[in-house]
């Protein structure tokens, strides 16, 4: 699946309502004015068979799934969207930003729900040769302020099925996720950069063009 | 997950309409008048989020899935079914039957889809603590009936969405499962014994019987 490609593959992590989805579009624009292709997609989705599996991943009763067949969905979907959107995008020689990735597994079903994070890994392997991102963007912020942004979005959008399965894990359960993410970062600190999710959207969006412009020269 | 258990695991193999559903329920009906407490189920599926799965994998375009997208769903449902159906049985005391099973995977997505057996065979083991059924009987019979049988049950049963992704995948395909399973068998001759599929249901159901007598020691 590592074949040698030429775009950047770069992810968004972090909690519910921490910004990912308006710092993924901010950085497409920021990409795209630069004269660059970018695909903005997202997991777990991004692909038409990788949605499907999305909703029974996001919708129904909070304890729905044994642990191990809620991380093998995801790598499903991942699998799928790997094929199907981002290895043929890196290949053409477009940046690929994805909303949420690999991160969000160990941290979700591993730290958080408790499936052995050495498993989680083997089963990356497995699944996907080893395949990581050029650069992670770890979005780190109050789990409060996080559920209640996203509550609120889940309110004004539209939906037949609410999306809201995640953010109903309750509180505990999202400030065991930012530490968890926070670790992740450590244990990889040349892949994974912080960034300060607190402020105003263009004040972040600054903070992730900085780094964005560190680890890469655009031309 | 392989916790000691009292209970016997007994999985039916074999090809498209070769009989194994009526054979799993003439083998409950035996084992049940020698007193048993018995479970009959199948795979995919067998328990509710399962056949959630199940849907996804046996309807729609034959090419729907990448590779390892269609084994992961599999193991996704073959866990859950672990979990929530199997194990649980076990655990009491009962004998399970199960319609398909590991090996379906081994032969349908390895051999048939060519995806790659010794990742399968890993993927098997990280899932499931590489649990196996006590005995798994390949039911082994012609091709050409198989399908016919097959395509005249789903005539026959009525289904808002016809479950036949598998059997559309074409005469070669079900030819190449036929040999996958013989080649299974022999490199398992302990755990797998090949029955004649070809006769009528009472007299299969007689060699079924035959092997389990020889096997086991019901009292």
């Amino acid at each position: 699946m590592t074949d040698s490609y030429r775009g950047k593959f770069i992810t968004f992590e972090g909690g519910e309502g921490v910004g990912k989805s308006t710092q993924a579009i901010k950085l497409r624009e920021y990409l795209e004015g630069n004269g660059l292709d970018v695909v903005l997609t997202r997991e777990p989705g991004g692909s038409p068979g990788a949605e499907e599996i999305r909703q029974l991943l996001v919708t129904g009763g909070t304890d729905k799934w044994h642990g191990m067949t809620e991380t093998l969905l995801h790598y499903a979907a991942r699998a799928e969207h790997l094929e199907t959107t981002i290895l043929p995008a890196l290949r053409r020689g477009a940046w690929v930003i994805c909303d949420r990735y690999a991160d969000s597994t160990l941290a979700y079903q591993g730290y958080g729900q408790g499936q052995d994070v050495d498993k989680i890994i083997q089963l990356h392997k497995l699944v996907t040769d080893d395949f990581w991102p050029d650069l992670t963007l770890l979005l780190d912020g109050g789990v409060k302020l996080g559920l209640n942004r996203a509550r609120k979005r889940d309110d004004m959008v539209e939906q037949k099925i609410r999306e809201d399965r995640y953010e109903r894990m309750g509180e505990d359960f999202h400030q065991t996720l930012r530490n968890s993410f926070l670790d992740i970062a450590r244990k990889n600190p040349d892949r994974i950069k912080v960034i300060d999710a607190e402020g105003g959207v263009d004040v972040i969006a600054g903070r992730v063009t900085e780094v964005i412009s560190e680890q890469f020269s655009m031309e």
